[in-house]
């Protein structure tokens, strides 16, 4: 029979708090006590689990992870930073994935309540979902939102998408393209219309004009991405010497097309993504795409809900990215 | 100020166990005293979490997921699978990574007997390291092993390997391929050792002498896949005619060196891999590759723990797979 907190706060005479006090080190507990709580403990081979750990301190040690999102890599990767960074601290990860038509019905409040974590961290796109932040906020629950396109209201930890975009199609039109489609992500993602915005403004600034067919609708799925791709490519006479998709996916879409039409590339076309997945090595010729600090922004975001800052202060961490230029872009718009 | 279990346990009279019990739906409470507590619970607006709901139990309503596996697509499906059951019992999923070296040390104890999880998830490589079982067994924690080559000794989750395997490499044969080269998996997973006896039993049954040098080693990665594939393809006078990676990331590799060489796949080159992970559709061509039932292994690891059955019980679960068919072996060793 396991030794359970209640057998140790018994024979050691003090009360379930002051022995939960003394495993969390925390202070105000005469070093008597402790050492007759640690000696007990010790003698009945007692081993504190988080419920016994979380009954003083009102603290959980949980962080919960709320995600729906189809791309494993980038939900792996916001897992790994946000661990690091419970790892340091005696916290755990818990996941919970909830679809975003979820996040807008009453079940989400009833599972969030029943949660009981020390803090929250939205994903794209649950990270704009104006419904879920009210139930956090009723439920007083801390969160931390992942590139969120509405930031004037919480706290979030973001990269700026609309630079990089801006960056991209700026480099690509340096590589000699005047030509450029443009794949669009998911709507109900915020970092889509940013990433627009940039690809835009880039045209805009080089005297480009737009060519609004050559915008085409996607939703970050590879398959999206080659529907996009037949759609962008369908005529011969006149079509892109560069795509950028809006997401590496979706540029492995567009690749797919390509190999099958016999368009090469990069010497007869152009493609580059956006996240810097692992994909983007995988595939051949290597994607041009952008890096996201996607590990830091888990890191940090587990860093905030774990220092407790002041919830009243909503505060917005902007992280680096980078420019990562592989085979796929280094053709020049040379056989149009 | 927001409401604890020690406040509605003093306003109900009542002790913190009474509550938890209530709050679980437990049994052996009596209605007038489920109705005073809960009654208090309502008029403090008092949320119960994880830590009040495991005090009186002594569960934790937690099961921690342990891994240490380069595959994002791989991880994120046993999870999914294990969530959902935890879902449909009130469980929630902890994630612990831990790198193989780790399992093997003092840290791995530590870090585990701090846990107070109701049950583990091991995934391979971790499956199978006894270090780790045995500091399991020591700390009284229930586990179950998805995939594990020993199973003697623990309740285990998996699938045939050697026999998938073995079916791969026949119909390989019933193509008309006699020269097909092999890439192994990391030498710490138990399933490396079973991919490659099903793949010689195949080659022995159809009477093929097996050619030792076109057994590649590998690690799984996607860059152990092309180097094992620089080897196996860099005599074009002597080159197999099909490539069977233990994975679909290897042969993701191996796509990419021949490629480069110009060996079209499959008119000239068959490849196949193993798992069926999203990757398999994302090349081009797409890959053939066995379908490995990963999101149900998760589903059923975490439905093991949660019933509690019998410890001393080992128990084998064998889950069925699939070959699944596609461009990347439709050519026939037509040009050799």
């Amino acid at each position: 029979m396991k030794a359970t907190i209640t057998d140790v706060a018994k024979q050691a005479g003090v009360s379930m708090k002051t022995v939960s006090r003394v495993l969390n080190n925390e202070p105000n507990v005469a070093k008597a006590t402790r050492d007759r709580v640690m000696e007990v403990a010790a003698s009945l081979q007692y081993r504190p689990n988080l419920a016994a750990r979380g009954l003083a301190s009102s603290k959980s040690y949980l962080i919960a992870l709320l995600y729906d999102n189809a791309s494993a890599s980038y939900i792996t990767n916001i897992q790994r930073g946000a661990i690091e960074a419970c790892r340091r601290n005696g916290y755990h990860l818990l996941l919970e994935p909830m679809p975003y038509e979820q996040a807008n019905s009453p079940e989400a409040e009833i599972l969030l309540g029943r949660l009981g974590v020390d803090g929250v961290i939205l994903t794209p796109p649950l990270s704009d979902s104006v419904v879920l932040r009210d139930i956090l906020r009723r439920l007083d629950m801390r969160h931390v939102a992942v590139a969120p396109n509405k930031m004037d209201d919480v706290h979030a930890v973001r990269m700026d998408d609309a630079e990089a975009a801006f960056q991209m199609t700026t480099y690509l039109i340096e590589q000699g393209h005047r030509d450029i489609g443009f794949i669009l992500g998911h709507p109900n993602h915020g970092a889509t219309a940013s990433r627009r915005l940039g690809f835009e403004k880039a045209l805009n600034e080089a005297g480009i004009k737009l060519n609004e067919d050559w915008i085409s609708a996607g939703d970050f799925s590879f398959r999206s991405g080659v529907q996009a791709a037949e759609h962008l490519l369908s005529n011969p006479d006149n079509r892109p010497t560069a795509i950028f998709a809006s997401n590496d996916d979706m540029a492995a879409g567009v690749m797919s097309v390509a190999g099958r039409l016999g368009i090469s590339v990069p010497e007869a076309l152009s493609v580059c993504g956006f996240d810097d997945t692992p994909i983007a090595q995988i595939i051949w010729p290597q994607l041009t795409t952008v890096a996201q600090p996607i590990h830091k922004m888990g890191f940090k975001a587990a860093s905030i809900l774990i220092s407790r800052d002041n919830p009243d202060d909503p505060k917005i961490c902007t992280l680096d990215f980078e420019l990562i230029i592989r085979e796929s872009t280094l053709g020049g718009p040379l056989l149009k």
